[in-house]
């Protein structure tokens, strides 16, 4: 594709790095960043600059911070004897969508995987073995990905924190709402009745 | 949706105003940046601003340009004699990369729509016709969408040139390659039944 302005090509070609953006769909930002106020535009390329230049990471659970702590942690209204181990960052937010969870978490950064040549050292590991030792931490929440990655590294972190008497739990796995029963896996739909539950505990559960 | 970090609610909100990205693909962005090096964030960052800072519009044919002049009008190899007649910017790149036009252009900025209130006056019309009498202009192809609105543009505009003694001409209209001839619409096969051309044309300009 050729380009009437090197500026707008620039644009284009930064753009188009993003995930799942073509050129195509590049040029269309660009096209429409150029229709609005200059303003506008300044707000976007500063929002995007500031983003990675001041953003932090907790020092407590690596998640994504504007300061030293992050919001969870700074919270004292937080139960701190929940733990919620997760992949990554992306998880925090979707768990906190839930409005479900007050506990707090933990950002492993990623799973073990000998494919990708991920090591237990290369993910924050030794930090959640010592906050299980230092904190008052009563349970430990495994919401990894329910992959063969993931249940690794759950079988590692269980084995490590076995010293230990906190108890180590993990998402229930079973069929989803709104889910079809005849496109479920075997497995999960194996899983989900062997460790069905008696109807009224549901109910006592909404 | 609940975010972490303040920096990354407004980075998520600013992408979201593209079209076509909505808070999941903004979050996406953000996620696949914050794991990119500072550089080529800033690299992105910076591209938007300056592209929109810096960009300037030909003072000749109002297409996008880094200098007074754009690169096709300050390209004298190009065939002054030609004058192709667009909608927008976009329009320009598209013909641009057909490799096939050696001529200049002049972009509109829109079409006569009374639905949207758009009148002649709002377009680059005067400055069209002012062209075509002190340019050596031989032919203006009217490069306009083949939509109602675009054909008001080109009746009203060639109605302008009427006096001057240049030759209009539109694009073809007809089928299109690897089209399906089920689903071409009966207006666009029956104009395209009368302009049939001689096999022997067609083969002449591949």
């Amino acid at each position: 594709m050729n380009f009437p302005s090197k500026l707008i090509e620039d644009a284009v070609n930064e753009f188009s790095r993003l995930p799942g953006v073509g050129k195509k769909t590049a040029l269309r930002f660009v096209l429409h960043l150029l229709k609005k106020e200059q303003s506008d535009v300044l707000q976007l390329s500063d929002a995007i600059k500031r983003m990675r230049e001041e953003i932090q990471y907790c020092k407590i659970c690596f998640n994504i911070s504007d300061g030293e702590k992050c919001s969870v942690c700074s919270n004292s209204r937080r139960d701190e004897r929940l733990l919620c181990v997760v992949e990554s960052i992306k998880d925090v937010i979707n768990i906190e969508n839930t409005n479900q969870y007050n506990g707090r978490y933990h950002v492993l950064g990623g799973v073990i995987s000998p494919i990708e040549g991920i090591g237990p050292e290369q993910l924050h590991i030794d930090q959640l073995i010592d906050r299980v030792k230092n904190e008052n931490v009563e349970e430990v929440i495994m919401a990894l990905n329910p992959t063969m990655d993931g249940d690794t590294t759950i079988f590692f972190i269980s084995r490590k924190l076995a010293e230990s008497k906190v108890r180590i739990s993990t998402l229930a796995r079973g069929v989803a709402f709104g889910g079809d029963l005849s496109y479920v896996d075997e497995f999960t739909l194996a899983r989900s009745l062997q460790t069905r539950r008696p109807f009224e505990s549901y109910l006592s559960k909404q």
